[in-house]
């Protein structure tokens, strides 16, 4: 196989590969796609967020949750779910989205070559695939390797019980019966998203992470509702503790030995404490990238790496290691890579898929706080709208946070069903720089949960007093009192 | 029992009704809220929206609905649901309504009177109370009387089983079991959604009208998949065809014999053709109020009757009959009967919770068409995006419109899960004057119904030709033509 020419290589298919891929190609650009796995996707569609979210919806019907407070516990549609009732529906999805994504790809006109890629030198790149070695010479390069699971030396994985996030949708894994306990290690979003996946199940779920403090960038007034129903849920959460060993007794018993001593005895162990560059087989170092700290790549705003041509999207970069935010920054990073202007979008919305779930746009109280900016908040309870009451859902909370001077809407932060569609109707108000009037003046339909921003909008005004800068009419100033009720309807 | 003065009679307390008084009482009058029923909340929380809404929550979780194209429809929680399982989560549901809006009414400082209301002259209501009849002297009247089913002369009511939609949720109604087969006869928003609540339980459902074409205020595409959908769940049209005679055989059938000589035999008749408005015991006629046809009465811009200081919102006034629209047409009224300036809002949403709930805001093709406004149209298909796929709604439909000169969003119309929440979304960008760019630019939750919206927005743009008047700038432009993929991801 000898030496092909192209203009742009991305390196891995996941949601940023795609779209950098795709986004060059609509710029007339000769672009080599290079995937490892067999086939396009990256984690996103094969162990990460596609098989999760697609494994959640499936654990919230099959297990009854969404009833459970309308209809008691006794409602599980299946008595007895087992892993494959789930997995079923997940693999599904997976190959539907597959089958869609290469679609997109090959008919937009993108090359994709399935093969492991290395480098030979910054602008050449060699790919190992199943005819032998093809080398790829390139004008630019975009990093789009993802990452996979970080495996401690203290877990003596086995895939059988001790398991990490990738395993759980490995095809050669099986789960005979779901486990009575499980221990999670590493409370970030993933490890938390599994958390209440199982216990909604009705595993005994035990969450245990090194760090006190769990989600710092999620509001806490929001984190505290979730931290509630989880325990409402009966996980048990061990925060700011580490784990000493683990071991496997004779019954196949996992035993997590913490710090302190104390051992925990679990079924199963489902190890979830980080990620880290998939770099091993890319020899960054041969093309004087600089790699960090977990084999993450370090990019400045335009996401160009320590070498000038290329740049790094996804996963690989770190935080917030999003789907969403994912494809953004592949398709910036095209355009940025050929000097295309792009104007960088403000309001990304955050999506956590725990139980309940949480979204969130904009702004923190702790961020405007430290950035000195007065603000206020406004709260909207599920339990205060009749959708609320309708779907059960007494838990949900949607939270604004506005500036106190001009009553313009700064954050929207919410937990309970329906959360990560909800965000976008804040998201569109604050790029439009809308205030927090947009809601009390606006008729919703009737029932919805989309009612708890006028709710949370009137307890806001509420809390302002009502006629900041006398720049309301009296209209409004009235309706503003109406939040003395703590109910809408 | 004397004669009580105050500034406002506000007749009904329904949302309309609820929302005038409120609003009155922070304009700082006196107020006497009057209510025939004993207790608050009108046609809405007692057999309206409130009941039927939490009905089809129950029957959209009991029967399994939503998982059907995910694990068959085997699946179904309850192999049979019977009409008590379904009732005892309404009651549930409206008993909690009645007691927060009670609250919420005399925590305000809303007098409410439990008696039948009618007009001595116009400036003087009379009351029929247990007590006796109370007189009441007022500045102004605010009529929210509601209305209450039609019962046509040619239908043998008789509460067991030829019913009208009041019927189904009376204390004194019983249904032993469900019907094998139901008639509806009226093909409105309240009989369609019985309709297709009553066949997503497996009922035999044939739904009659007169009028050959339904809905006619939304999108014919948008229809034609609500009637698609229902023809699916093996509901029966027939459409441009009135019935002639109803009667009852020995068995207790109901044999309703068409104009065409037809005989549809059915286990129960659900009538729903229709309502009157609730003015017979009113006396309008005292007060020199003007009602319509079929009870209704005629309002201009202000909500005023045809008597100077009388208005009239909610029902009573016709379409569109929504709670949320009535809530605003009550605030408004109270706010135009003292003489309090309001700003009308532009951007109502419609919600019809059929299955699948249909939701539209701003203007239709038909009225852009009539008013000679050029636009083009933008879709964005469920079974296109990874959330449509994962919640098993593959016929989930988002159609934006927009202007053809500049893009400018002038409607949106969404038939699917989820489609009276997501509106919102579109509205907010209605309401600050946005463009279908905003949605080809904002990053959304990933995975998300929402996600529908930039689909749409992109085929919209596809449509357009990339680059209208040159506005966009070579970024969008190219985006634009990744609408050439029918799928987003």
């Amino acid at each position: 196989m000898g030496v092909q020419s192209v203009e742009l290589v991305v390196i891995g298919s996941g949601p940023a590969g795609q779209k950098a891929a795709i986004q060059a190609v609509k710029l007339g650009k000769k672009v080599a796609l290079l995937e490892k796995r067999k086939v396009v996707g990256g984690v996103c569609t094969h162990t990460g967020t596609i098989p999760s979210k697609t494994l959640r919806e499936a654990i919230m019907y099959l297990s009854g949750y969404r009833q459970r407070s309308l209809y008691g516990r006794g409602y599980a549609v299946k008595k007895n779910v087992t892993y494959e009732d789930l997995i079923l529906q997940v693999n599904h999805v997976v190959s539907h989205e597959i089958e869609v994504t290469n679609d997109q790809l090959t008919r937009t006109g993108v090359e994709i070559i399935p093969g492991t890629a290395s480098f030979i030198d910054p602008h050449m790149v060699s790919v190992e695939t199943d005819q032998g070695v093809a080398q790829i010479k390139t004008e630019k390069v975009i990093v789009a390797c993802g990452t996979s699971p970080y495996r401690s030396p203290r877990v003596p994985f086995n895939n059988i019980n001790i398991l990490d996030t990738d395993t759980i949708f490995s095809p050669n894994f099986k789960m005979n019966r779901l486990p009575k306990s499980m221990l999670i290690i590493g409370a970030g979003v993933i490890g938390t998203e599994y958390a209440c996946m199982f216990s909604a199940l009705g595993v005994d779920v035990r969450l245990l992470d090194r760090r006190a403090d769990m989600f710092r960038f999620v509001d806490p007034e929001i984190l505290e509702a979730l931290v509630y129903q989880m325990r409402n849920e009966r996980v048990t959460l061990y925060l700011g503790k580490d784990f000493e060993k683990v071991e496997v007794d004779e019954e196949m018993n996992v035993q997590t030995t913490l710090e302190n001593g104390r051992v925990v005895n679990t079924e199963m162990l489902l190890f979830s404490s980080g990620r880290t560059g998939a770099t091993d087989e890319l020899r960054a170092d041969l093309a004087g990238i600089e790699v960090g700290n977990r084999g993450l790549i370090k990019v400045d705003a335009q996401f160009k790496t320590s070498v000038d041509h290329i740049y790094a999207v996804g996963d690989i970069i770190g935080f917030p290691a999003l789907a969403s935010t994912s494809m953004e920054q592949g398709r910036c990073a095209a355009c940025h890579a050929f000097g295309i202007p792009v104007s960088s979008f403000k309001h990304y919305p955050y999506g956590i898929y725990t139980i309940p779930e949480i979204s969130m746009v904009g702004q923190t109280e702790r961020e405007l706080s430290e950035a000195g900016t007065p603000y206020e908040i406004g709260l909207g309870r599920y339990r205060e709208i009749a959708k609320g009451k309708i779907i059960g859902d007494s838990t949900g909370l949607l939270k604004l946070i506005f500036d106190q001077r001009d009553a313009k809407l700064l954050g929207v932060h919410i937990i309970g069903e329906g959360a990560t569609e909800l965000i976008h109707i804040g998201q569109a108000v604050m790029s439009f720089g809308g205030t927090i009037d947009y809601f009390v003046e606006t008729v919703f339909n009737y029932p919805t949960l989309a009612e708890a921003y006028k709710l949370a909008a009137l307890n806001g005004l509420k809390r302002l007093g009502w006629t900041p800068g006398g720049r309301r009419d009296l209209e409004i100033a009235i309706n503003s009192e109406g939040a003395s009720e703590e109910v809408l309807e």
